[in-house]
């Protein structure tokens, strides 16, 4: 309990205000690489099938213990070892698993760096971190260097950096390494994939994709995010969180497989709705009042692709407003939007009219959503982080590559050090890592699959 | 009916292929002013009140006609000359002000600069201009150097130098020059102005503009627009009509009013859809099937203003798509957002919902949505397009600013020209031109104008 208590008593004391310096600086530039390096990835990775994937989890808060209950569902995955650094959470998943009818998993909570004792002593296939942003990194490279695959929540990383580290460690090592986007997973989103892989939406020429959520509430919670989320916004003025709308667009424009991020521009909106906050609903000694913050409460930017198609990128977690990720997708024959659910396909859909895109899913809902397979499981809080959580250890279980792997983490989570780099340079473009090198044009798109 | 037909034939020929090249070009950078000028507007620019607004129209199709008609119902105002280059049109503007009890107004029909003339040998108040995009700025210049007021559809002007060009006759023969924004006017756009007027978004953050409208059939129509619309797709790549989404937006903002628009960076998708209804709806020997387009059926721009807020504007006028402005404004206290009609009111609305716009019309309709004296009267097609033409007329007709300046159309407009500078500079932001040269800061915002 100790390490936990101290850091929620770093931040009651008003230390947050230092905490956003002390969170991973910026790069100035993508590192150099070799030009002939080991161990290069041809073409999409796979490893050879496994009988069951042993599990070391890492951060068991809010979403990580969701992971934790789908993977005790899920044929093939078993949780051989927990970690975090608050030890009731521990053991609460340790109780989860034995509940199950597992062998009780190896407890790690000696401090915000035990999970390097766990990555070096336990016989692992997969390390999957659900820790704050800025442990992501650390964990998954411990992971693979002690010849672990592994699996991240979002964002993979936060600086271009980090993004390169997390390429370099999974070619060295021949490791897998998959953050997992759940929102690539929900009902709309594979629907939408499936329409485009149909051709019904003709060619793809822009998308729109955001993570617009009133977080407030969640950032100035004395636990759970509120514990860590609201540093961010102490040190950084971008989008600190891009994959969860750009995730599903991605797929669909085919993204380091056929097609890349080229470069993005962004603006940042001033920032007002933390210390509205602070204002509105903090006692007037609460040491939370003195932090400032620097993150514009809505960040807008603008992606082109290889191919010359545009993206709208768009963050906002700091004001009232109600739940969207955009996700539309225009096509030269029809268009589908988010937020309402919505399509328009030309010669189907009455001319110049949208149509409820619930009418659609009878036809066209992917088959990830009507394998019975699936359904006949019980999925906790089901869905698309069931789904996820499932084609992770399907993947692996076949040896089949992964929905995502690396080079995707790691393309989209570079929009976050990108978005900033632009905003502190009002606006003017900034060129994306190809971390692909070269192959996206030669990669396979994702196709639909069937489990 | 020799300019028309020789025109009509013009483009038939596939000479349209060089229309885009006879487009006015691009210029380099704006034009320098002189530090000192005379006839600088202090404030909003004003004239004595008018008795009769003596009205000379110039380009009377489909929507010069829909303005001469509301006009023969608007108090004050009287059509007295008449310029279009289809003496049938004329014939049938003349028909129609005669029908309604005034006096035959003079007809121009000498081919395309016959304006000129009417302008120089008519005695009137105003020239107003609903003629091809191209055509606006040499209208206005020629009414303003011959005493009159002027008005135009949008844009204003495409070029930037254009833009200059307005602001300096208008400021130099000290006269009303006036963009007829009609979006503006809308119901839904009124009632948001009202909304932020009252406070009930808070601080504005950010906005959304668009004009997402399928004209495919327009431009290849045989008439009307079809005639001259589709030739600014062959030599320009950017936002061709931002008006119609920004001009709602610049009010509530108060740019040039308190705010104004410092840069843009813009991206264009791939440009497809022209293309594809060449191929699939024209005949074989179509010579319109000879026209090359570089427009990008998507363009999308991010503005950022002075005071830091910023803009999404998005242009797509060549894909199969439902209708839409977007006309989203997020403020710390709330948001409305258009296509659906909706909105979210801090303390009001159920947390984290939208509620139907519809809702709140009874209690924050704009005072010209509720106004008896407007009701009253035959409003030809009624609503928006009615409206503005009610204001121009009455705000001469009393003496007063008008609600759009010549700043007003000038910042607006330039946006044309910007995009498409930044696009071809693949995203490098544009400094937007001052146009008020600093009086920004000082003038007043448009305030909730009842009638």
């Amino acid at each position: 309990m100790t390490s936990d208590s101290s850091r929620r008593d770093f931040i009651r004391t008003g230390a947050a205000l230092a905490l956003g310096a002390a969170l991973p600086p910026l790069s100035s530039a993508p590192p150099a690489f070799e030009a002939v390096r080991t161990g290069e990835l041809a073409g999409s990775f796979r490893t050879g099938p496994m009988e069951k994937v042993r599990i070391g989890f890492v951060g068991v808060g809010g979403q990580g213990m969701t992971h934790v209950e789908n993977l005790l569902e899920i044929p093939g995955a078993e949780i051989t070892a927990v970690c975090d650094i608050v030890e009731a959470k521990v053991q609460a998943a340790q109780e989860k698993t034995v509940a199950k009818g597992f062998r009780e998993p190896a407890g790690y909570s000696r401090g915000p760096r035990d999970f390097q004792r766990l990555c070096a002593e336990q016989d692992l296939d997969l390390v999957f971190t659900a820790t704050p942003w800025e442990w992501h990194v650390p964990v998954m490279l411990a992971a693979m260097a002690n010849g672990k695959h592994a699996a991240t929540e979002v964002p993979a990383a936060m600086t271009v950096e980090d993004c390169w580290a997390i390429v370099e460690s999974a070619e060295k090592h021949q490791k897998h390494c998959v953050m997992m986007e759940n929102c690539c997973y929900d009902r709309f989103e594979l629907m939408t994939l499936n329409l485009v892989r149909q051709g019904l939406l003709g060619e793809l020429l822009h998308g729109e994709a955001g993570y617009l959520h009133d977080l407030r509430g969640v950032k100035f919670s004395a636990e759970g995010e509120g514990l860590w989320r609201r540093a961010w916004a102490v040190g950084h003025n971008g989008n600190l969180y891009p994959t969860h709308g750009l995730g599903p667009i991605a797929n669909c424009m085919d993204i380091n497989r056929g097609d890349r991020f080229e470069r993005i521009v962004s603006f940042s909106s001033p920032s007002r709705g933390l210390q509205l906050w602070q204002a509105d609903q903090l006692e007037a000694d609460d040491p939370r009042r003195r932090e400032r913050y620097v993150l514009g409460d809505v960040n807008v930017s603008l992606i082109q692709t290889a191919r010359g198609r545009t993206i709208y990128l768009a963050h906002n977690t700091n004001n009232p407003r109600p739940y969207s990720r955009l996700q539309l997708l225009q096509g030269t024959r029809g268009l589908v939007s988010g937020w309402p659910y919505r399509l328009h396909l030309e010669g189907r859909s009455p001319a110049h009219q949208w149509e409820d895109a619930g009418a659609y899913y009878e036809e066209f809902d992917h088959p990830l959503w009507r394998s019975k397979r699936i359904q006949d499981m019980d999925r906790g809080h089901g869905g698309m982080d069931f789904l996820e959580d499932f084609r992770l250890i399907e993947c692996l279980t076949r040896g089949e590559p992964t929905d995502m792997d690396v080079y995707d983490g790691a393309a989209l989570s570079s929009m976050v050090e990108l978005s900033i780099r632009s905003v502190a340079q009002k606006g003017k473009p900034q060129e994306v890592p190809d971390f692909t090198r070269g192959r996206w044009r030669s990669r396979k798109p994702w196709p639909i699959v069937e489990v």
